[in-house]
This record gives C-alpha cells, sequence and structure tokens, in this order.
C-alpha cells in the first residue's frame, strides 16, 4: 500500500505556485495548505516549552536562548512576538507532515520536514518576463510596478528560507524537484508532479512486497 | 503528431547521468549522444567559415574576433585547436538537434539548442555523500579519492558550462526541470523525465488538433 505523502512546495512570485499546489492537491486528494493557513493554524496553537526545545537550530542558535536570555526567564509569552509565530508555523507544518497527503506551499516546509522520507520537495520558478506578464495581469498593475513586487517578493522569501536554514533558496540541490511552470505550463507542471507521486507510490509498493 | 524532440543533460559527476540519459534513450527510442561522441562527431565535421560564423556570442567575444585577428586571416585551419574543436561540438549538437529524437549528456548542448522549442533541458544532481559512494564503487577507489575527482570534474563542468553560456551551472532556472537522482533513483528518474516527454507530447498534440 503507498505511504501518505506531503508535498512542499516553495516558489518564485508570479510562477504561478499556489495555483499548481491547489490544483496538484485536489488531482491527489491532498490537503491542501499555503502561507495565509499555516499562519492561521500558529495563531491557533498553543505553544509549549517542549514544542520550542525541538527548534534547536538555527532558531536556537540565533533567536531562541538569547530571547530567554534576556528575559531571564522560560515562559514562551515573553518570547518576542515574531520568534513565537515563525515556532508556530514550524509546529504546524510538523503536525500536518505527521497527517500525510498534503500539499503545502511556503514557509520552509521542506526544511521543517527534512527527515521525513515520504516527503517530496519542489521549487516552481519561471522566465521573468512570463511572470511579470502574470502578476500585471493578476493584480492589474503596470509591468514596471509587477516587476517591482516580483523583485521585492522573491527578496524577502529568498532571506526567510535562508535565515531558517542551511540552504539556498532556489538551488537545485535545496529540492529533490525543481521546474520551470513557464516551460510545463500550470496544467502540465501539475501533470509532472502527479507523475512524481505516483513514481514514488511505485517505487514504495514494490518495497514493501 | 507528436514532434520530434531533444533532451539535454546537464549533470553533476557521480549523479548518474550517463546512466539515466541512456536509459531514457532507450525507453522514448531516441539515439544517445555522450561528450565522447560529440567530441568524435567535432573531430569528423570540416569547419567551414559559415559554421563559425553563426557563434556570434561569447565564442565570437572572446575568442573568435582575437584569434582571427592574431591571424590576420579568416583562414579557419589557423583558428587555436581548442575553439575549433568547441565549435566542432556546438555544430555537431546543431545538427543533431535538427534531426531529432536524441539525448545529448553535456557540452552545453542545452545553451546551443536554447531557440528550439522542442528541446528539454534538465539537469541532475544527487546527495555528495550519494556521490562519493557511486564514484568510488564506480571506479574502485578511496572515498577520499572519489571526493577530489568530483570536486575536480564539477570545477570544470561548471567553468566550462559559464564560459560559452550566459547562465550558472546547475542554477534551477538555467534548465526546464532540475532533478534529484539520489532522491527518485536512476531509474525513477529515467521515468520522470519520461513522464515529462509525454506531457510536452501531448501538449503538443492538443495545440495541433
Amino acid at each position: 500500500m503507498a505511504r501518505c505523502r506531503v508535498i512542499t512546495i516553495g516558489r518564485q512570485y508570479g510562477s504561478g505556485g499556489r495555483e499548481i499546489g491547489e490544483k496538484l492537491a485536489e488531482k491527489l486528494g491532498y490537503t491542501y495548505y499555503d502561507t495565509i493557513l499555516l499562519d492561521k493554524a500558529a495563531k491557533d496553537s498553543g505553544l509549549t516549552e517542549s514544542i520550542i526545545a525541538r527548534y534547536d537550530e538555527k532558531l536556537a542558535d540565533k533567536w531562541l536562548n538569547i530571547s530567554l536570555g534576556m528575559h531571564g526567564s522560560d515562559d514562551i509569552q515573553k518570547l518576542p512576538v515574531p520568534l513565537r509565530a515563525v515556532i508556530g508555523q514550524f509546529e504546524a507544518i510538523r503536525k500536518i507532515g505527521q497527517q500525510g497527503s498534503a500539499v503545502i506551499v511556503g514557509r520552509c516546509a521542506d526544511h521543517v520536514l527534512r527527515e521525513d522520507k515520504n516527503v517530496l520537495s519542489v521549487f516552481i520558478y519561471a522566465g521573468l518576463g512570463q511572470r511579470i506578464a502574470r502578476v500585471a495581469e493578476r493584480n492589474d498593475i503596470s509591468r514596471d510596478e509587477a516587476r517591482k513586487r516580483i523583485r521585492n517578493t522573491d527578496k524577502k522569501r529568498a532571506a526567510y528560507y535562508e535565515y531558517y536554514t542551511d540552504k539556498e533558496w532556489g538551488k537545485s540541490e535545496s529540492y529533490h524537484l525543481c521546474i520551470d511552470s513557464g516551460f510545463f505550463g500550470i496544467d502540465g507542471t501539475v501533470e509532472v508532479l502527479s507523475a512524481c507521486i505516483q513514481q514514488q507510490e511505485r517505487k514504495e509498493d514494490s518495497q514493501y512486497k
């Protein structure tokens, strides 16, 4: 029997990553999560000390120990709000990973779930011209405005990813698969990713026989 | 009817790129070309002025004009041997591209054929540990020796690619698809690439109906 599986999607702004994630989830019968849903999950979750204790890498190195030291207390409520938010998001991703059958877009989900063998991590990109056209049309803005928005958003995404992981955002080696949605098209990308999942399931099936 | 198609493969040393290329070609009924075959094709081809004239980019900028100037002659035979070899390889790739139904490994084939809409460009990579194990076993050398060979070979490949193209070797955006053969396995990677070709053929079929 095929195992539960999670697909994490990193994406350049304007590459159609969200639409691809939604369509892929629908095709596979998986649940779709994006940054808005993850942020909501983070807000809803109570943050306990044991949750914090799991984040023993960069978070701990750069923020957590300092923050706890600063406050002279182990009271989670005294941690800076941005840190609590990130920990909450990561904890939400971890829970989703345990449930399986999910497509998660954004928020370093590939890094949070990196030890999980059932995760396929994907990065989606497209030519700048194609992304400008897409962003301009979708938001009814000028091409210049779209170009600025793409540059700023991608800069933030890269900074976020590289702050919390030890990998480079958008570099092929940081993911299992990187795909040009401008070349394959939105539906074509969904098809290729779906074929990847099927291939993985066949592999698992043969291993379990 | 599906169009003729070419798959170009760039690859990290030890990622199984050659084996994947061979198996993919066999599966699709395509002809397989690697660097050895391309080099042979280059040797066999007579280099004419009109061939040289096509290489109007970096080759021309960095080498060709200087070389022609140096010799004060347009005699192709007087060009430096390394330059003639590269031009010969690129010309061989161009001819293969026109024939179609081919898998080409190495030698910036993606760049040479970049204007051809029937080309799928792929980059294959794998975790360093997996590549070290593969190279050590295949060549019956120590892990340290394998590590050195990987580093040196990849350095040369990157330098070659970045000298003749305006793109970064191994960066996702330089290719249509980048795939981790350590994650998918050799046969799994062949399956995924084969699915990509099928997806492209379906797309073309629907466009031509």
